[in-house]
Order: structure tokens, then C-alpha cells, then sequence
């Protein structure tokens, strides 16, 4: 078994400290960049080569970005720091003792300290089979399958003879009344309404339906009630129906059952809950409430010193003793943070402060001109989030050029209301026949 | 079996002349605009829901552009006429005596007069089994399906131990010298330095190999003696192997003979022969020289006078009695043409003059500040040729948007000599291990 950095150490003479980060999403390249260009030989393992911008990953699923836009090679955003190694792997595990992490391709990656940034799944409640007709939106593959299936049911409802099919196939159903959720279903309203006014010749704006269906009382629950009122005007004005109470009972290729209806649809999109990824089995922890793995105040993993845990695979606490939410600003805190705590024990013996999550203000964005924040203390709704929002979120895009062309994009569509990335992948020449499409189901 | 049509016409208690038109590519489009907003009923039939930029494919092909941006929903390009719909649907057969086009829905669609306009395909001479190690770039899926290869192999190299293994993962083979295959070279030579010199730890960029492979006796066999030989010098300089006179004779998924070489390499790219579509087959056309359907001087079907051919699936002649070229340029002209021509016979029974094609200058890129240009009577290279090739693809581009967005991309490229989608596919999970890589293969 090959150990990645011996050579690199030996050859230098000097050990220096090892520092491996699993994971590149918001928590784990925000300790890669504090740990950038510090005495300390680190290495960030993913699975995949790019870092993605999750918050606009919706508008790839809805054909408004591409997904180049909202990501990037993991190498390139930590190319400028000479002393981090970046390597395109799958983990299969953890050995303590031996402090070393197992990859799938043999070797294995010694560290002195471990950070576990996995981030988290969608959890279908033992309903796996539901994944298939139902994807949540966390890569690029399932944006690019949400914005395919949403797409190629339009081009069948343009075909099809059968008013009840092409009324089915203009059926969307969002499972989860979640900011993923609600910004889905005002996202899909609006490319409908467009693609139908502009381009199809044989459907009415009337036929679209877009079901926002939450098991709870209320959508946005995370958020203050005045603003899910406010959500819910916005989503009405916008021809979103908002089913709350409802839990989903069954989903197949073309229903969803859920409490006494059964509802024809020709794309499901689910955004019911997350679960933590289950990087937590790699040191033995089955993790508490989703999965998540529990940490100390310092976020070393209960019980291990030597292993962190951030983002929302970890399951921290606030100052009041409450789990944090699972969301981009906390890991993106916690990864800063254990950056520098990290880059101070190894570098210079010290010990860091506790952890404190710092509210930065919770947004969703419900349509164009429609978006909510909630700040802790005071909230914003309207227009004016709206504008927040898309100036927060252009300016956290990783780098200049993203920026530019995202803002250039946005500024036009906003003036014509176009759809820039509406493409249906080859997949399509292998077209199902609208006939078997089963009109009596 | 519905007819598409029918129900309009009745309606309006006058039968249009109805034109129908397959493919949506250069041809078909220009076609279908000509005839935008006449007193014909058109239908534009595709397998895709959007038509493709093809000649900025290969900026796909290696992480410069996004799909996106090369691509355009059909509905949209044709939404300003009112007169024309738009059908996602494979074409499965024609019926020239019920004058019927036949699709894989079950449905078919009537005609009074009906255009091919179905492209070609890459040609495998017999040897379909290297499709699958060596693909074209005619799709959006092919050139992702390359760039992900491309990518991968990179990242592999990155963590192999073995040096002749990473030498082999750096190794690219291009097979054909015509355009496609030397701006496919020029670009893979120009990502590859990059992503070695910048984003690589462990890579040099002596490891870097770029083959073009040609059968024939030279590259860029369409132009001119002297721009093949500008072409050959600015491919060497750019670290571009060039072998001329050596066929392929086996392609497997590590390794391509050639003459008395085996070349083990991460990536092989498909160019060496384009055939027609089998489009022909469906009116009993065997088709000539590389399956192309012989056209008369009005481009309709020898033998059907109300069936038309144009584009790569045609067979014209040049005043000369030449055959023409399958050129995107050969296409739009010929579109263009049997648009008006249509229009002219179906709403004024009057008839065109016979088709024309004039040369509009045959280009192709060889890299950064480095292109050529033929204009039949005078050429142009180098840096000049390569801004008017810029700015020409540029105005190419369909619409306002892109054009702006591929503007500030390339620009900032030039000065950056970043690559802006540097995407591997969420595929890449299945990362197959290096070990399997087979080195003594």
C-alpha cells in the first residue's frame, strides 16, 4: 500500500505536519483556503473534480445556468497554494490507529489531523425506490436529469392528441417545502408559463400545474411565519398550488400518491429532508439525527482528537446548546474556522477559541423580484431581498469570470425573460413513444 | 394513424401547402426561415430538441465552452414564425405515395413537398467497435462524453506511481487531419500545457503527447498546399505530433496501431471520415460517395419531385459538375436556396433558378493567434486569419446572448488562458481504479 506523502517528506528531510480534508464542498475548501500556503502538507480528497455553488444549482435544473457556471475545478480554486495536494478519489475508510485514510484506487493517505467534510444526501425514508422517479438536486447529473425530464414533458405534451395526458405531462409536483423546494416550484412556474406563452403552439398557460407538496404545517419552517405567508402569497400569485399536511404516500414514473389524491405528473422533484453523509461509519459513529456525526465545541469528532467533522455532515451545537442548521453559511464558518485552529496548533502550538456560528441572515428566493431573509433579529421580503440575494450570491460565486457571466445572464433574462441552457441531453433520441404513455392509468 | 395537419386546415376551410422539413441542422434551419411567416404550413421535424453550433464543438470537446453555449432550443430559433411548428420525434420512414412522413410515435405527417436535411455521421469504415473508444464530435453528448475523458485522464495520471502509465494517461490520438482533427490537436495541446503548468503537481509537461493521425499524404487535404504546410509548422511548434501516410489499423480502449506502432494513450478522438445519414434508405436511396443522396440542380431527390435533399446528406454539384463538399457553409446556402425556391413555387407557381453555391472562404483554427482561411482565389494565416475566424463564429452564433457571453469567454481566455468548464461528469464516482489500468497490457 502506497502512502501518498512519504516521498515528498523523506525527500525534504523534515516532517512536516499532514493535514488531509475529505471533501471539497463549502466546510471543506474554506479549511483548504486557511490552510493555504502554511507550513502544513495538506490534501483534499473528493470524488469529483469540481466544486459546485449548490444555492444556484436550482437555476441549472431550470435550464437558467449551465452548470460550468456555477462550478469549478477544485484544483484550479486551490491552485495558487503551493503546499495542497488535490487528488480525484472515493474514500473506503478510515484506520485511527494507523492514521490513514483508504482510497478506492489501493493506496492510502497518512494524516496527523483529518477533517471530515462529506457533506449530505437526500433522504427518502426508506423509500429508495422513490429516487428513480423523484431526484433530489444535489450534483450536476441530477440538475441536468430534473431539467431533461422537465423539458422532454413539454415537447410530449406539444404531441400528444389525449387533453388529459398533455394536462399530465404539464403536471410538476415539488416534494419538500424546503428553500430547495419553494425555489424549484417558482423556478419551474415561470420557465413554464414562459415556454408555453413563447414557444409551443398546442398548449395553454392554463394546462401548467405546479404542486409544492410539504408533510408539515407550513413551508419554510426554518423561517419566521410572516415570511412563509409571505412565500405562500408570492407562490399563489405565481400559479404554484401549496399543499401543506400532505405527506407523500407513493411516487411512480408518472404519480404521486399523496393523502387522498392521486396526481399525474410528467416530473417529480424531491426535496424532503437531507441526511449526512455516511462518512461517519469510516470511525465506527452511526451519528445522531440524520446521521450527522457529533462534535466538540473545538469540532474534533466526540471521542477522536485527531478527527474533525464540519459542514453538514457534523452535527455541532450553538451557543445555546442547539443543533446548528444544516446550511452553506455554517459550514462554510466552520471549515474557516478549523482552518485557522488547525494552522495554529500545527504551526504554532496554540490552541483556538471555541467554535461560534455567527448568523450571516437565512435567505430562499421564491420568483423573479420575490425573495425572503431572515437576519435573526429582523427579516426582509420582496423586491429588495430579491436584489439582495442576487448580489450576495453573484458575489460568493468562486471567481471573476463565473461572476461576469452570471450577472450578464441574469440581467438579460431579467429584461427578456429568456432561458438560456435549455437542452435536452442525447438521451433524447431515444424518445418514448407518447403512447405508452399509459393515458388510463 | 393521426395526421398532424389535418385539424388545422380544416379549421380554417382553405388546405395551405404544407412543407415539411427533417433535421434542424444548418440546412434545415436556414431552409425553415426562408419560409417563416409565409402562407405555408411548415413543420420541422428533429430527434433533438435543440440545434448545435457544430464548428465551436471541439471548444466543448476540451473544457472551453459549456453546451449552452453552442446550443439553442429549436422552438426558440423558430418561435418568431407563426407558420412553422416544431416536433421533437424520430423520423422512421416516408411514404412518397401518401406523401407521409412517418414517426416513432405512431403518428405521421402529410406533405406537399418535404426536405432532408438529416447531416452525416462519423464513418468507422466497417470498424464500428472503435465507436466506443473513439468518438466523434458531431453531439453534445460525444464532445462531454471527450472532455470527460480528457479530464480523467488527467486526474489519473496525476496519481499513478507509474511512469510509463502516467505517460501513457497523457497521451492523446487524434485520427484524421482534416479540420476537425487539427483543431481537436491544437486544443488538447494548448489544455493540456495549461492544466500541467498550472492546476498539476506531479505532471511535466515533457509527459504531454498529442498524435494527429492521417492516412492520407497530408492534413488539411481541402486547402491549399501552403496553408497545410503553415498548419504542419504551427502544430509542431505547439508540440503536436503530425504523422501523415499512416492508417489506423486497431483502436481499443488503451491503445491505437498504426503502421508499426502501438501508441498507448488516455484518449482517442474520432475524425477521419464523415458519411451521410441513412436518411436516403427511407425513399429506397442507397445513396452515393459516402451514402450522400444525388440532387438535381433544384436540390429535389433524382427521381421525386417533391422530396428535396440538402446539406451533408446531399450530393450537388458545383457548376464545374464537381461534387460539393459537405461544409456548413454548402448547407446554409442550399437551405437558404430551397426556402425561397419553395416560396416562390408554392405561393407564386413560379420557379427559381437553379442552385448556386458560392465559396465563402473554408477556415479552420489551428490554435491560439493561429488559423487559416481559403478563399478559393487568395488564402489568409496566421494571427490576422485567426481574429477574422473569431469574429465570423462570433456573428455565426444564434443569437445576441451568446454571441456576448462566448465574446467575453474567449476574451478573458486570451488573457487568462483559463478554461472555463473543466466539468468531469458525476460518473466519475465510478472512478475505476488505476490498478485495473492494466500497464503491461
Amino acid at each position: 500500500m502506497a502512502e501518498e506523502n512519504d516521498q515528498d517528506n523523506s525527500l525534504r528531510g523534515v516532517a512536516r505536519p499532514r493535514a488531509v480534508i475529505i471533501g471539497a464542498g463549502f466546510a471543506g475548501l474554506a479549511a483548504a483556503r486557511e490552510l493555504g500556503n502554511s507550513e502544513i502538507d495538506v490534501t483534499v480528497i473528493d470524488r469529483r473534480n469540481h466544486n459546485l455553488f449548490q444555492p444556484l444549482l436550482y437555476q441549472v435544473a431550470t435550464a437558467a445556468l449551465s452548470p460550468a457556471d456555477i462550478s469549478e475545478p477544485i484544483r484550479r480554486t486551490l491552485a495558487r497554494y503551493g503546499n495542497i495536494k488535490v487528488m480525484l478519489a472515493e474514500v473506503t475508510g478510515i484506520d485511527p490507529q494507523a492514521k490513514l485514510v483508504k482510497l478506492d484506487h489501493g493506496s492510502s493517505v497518512p494524516y496527523d489531523k483529518l477533517v471530515i467534510a462529506t457533506g449530505s444526501e437526500y433522504n427518502y425514508f426508506g423509500h429508495e425506490e422513490w429516487r428513480a422517479w423523484a431526484p433530489g438536486l444535489k450534483t450536476i447529473h441530477e440538475a441536468r436529469l430534473i431539467r431533461q425530464r422537465l423539458l422532454l414533458a413539454f415537447e410530449r405534451a406539444e404531441l400528444s392528441h389525449d387533453p388529459e395526458e398533455k394536462r399530465a405531462l404539464l403536471t410538476s409536483v415539488i416534494v419538500g417545502g424546503g428553500p430547495t423546494g419553494v425555489e424549484m416550484a417558482g423556478a419551474i412556474a415561470e420557465l413554464g408559463r414562459f415556454m408555453i406563452t413563447r414557444d409551443f403552439r398546442k398548449l395553454e398557460p392554463d394546462h401548467l400545474r405546479v404542486i409544492l407538496l410539504e408533510a408539515g404545517p407550513r413551508i419554510l419552517a426554518a423561517f419566521p411565519e410572516n415570511l412563509t405567508a409571505y412565500a405562500n402569497r408570492s407562490l399563489e400569485r405565481m400559479g404554484v398550488e401549496v399543499l401543506t399536511g400532505i405527506p407523500v404516500e407513493a411516487i411512480s414514473k408518472e404519480e404521486v400518491v399523496a393523502g387522498s389524491m392521486r396526481i399525474r405528473t410528467g416530473c417529480v422533484i424531491w426535496g424532503a429532508g437531507v441526511k449526512a453523509s455516511p462518512a461517519g461509519r469510516w470511525i465506527g459513529i452511526e451519528g445522531e439525527s440524520g446521521g450527522r456525526i457529533p462534535v466538540e465545541r473545538d469540532l474534533s469528532v466526540t471521542g477522536f482528537s485527531d478527527i474533525f467533522a464540519i459542514g453538514d455532515t457534523a452535527l455541532g451545537l450553538a451557543a445555546d446548546g442547539k443543533p446548528l442548521p444544516a446550511l452553506a453559511q455554517v459550514a462554510k464558518q466552520q471549515g474557516e474556522y478549523l482552518g485557522k485552529a488547525l494552522r495554529l496548533s500545527l504551526t504554532e502550538g496554540k490552541t483556538a477559541e471555541p467554535f461560534r456560528f455567527r448568523n450571516r441572515g437565512n435567505t430562499a428566493v421564491v420568483g423573479c423580484n420575490s425573495a425572503i431573509f431572515d437576519f435573526g433579529t429582523w427579516t426582509l421580503k420582496g423586491r429588495l431581498a430579491w436584489l439582495l440575494w442576487a448580489v450576495v450570491h453573484v458575489y460568493l460565486l468562486v471567481n471573476f469570470e463565473k461572476r461576469l457571466l452570471v450577472s450578464i445572464q441574469w440581467i438579460w433574462r431579467y429584461l427578456t425573460r429568456q432561458r438560456g441552457a435549455r437542452l435536452i441531453d442525447e438521451n433524447a433520441a431515444s424518445f418514448v413513444p407518447s403512447s405508452t404513455q399509459g393515458t388510463e392509468t
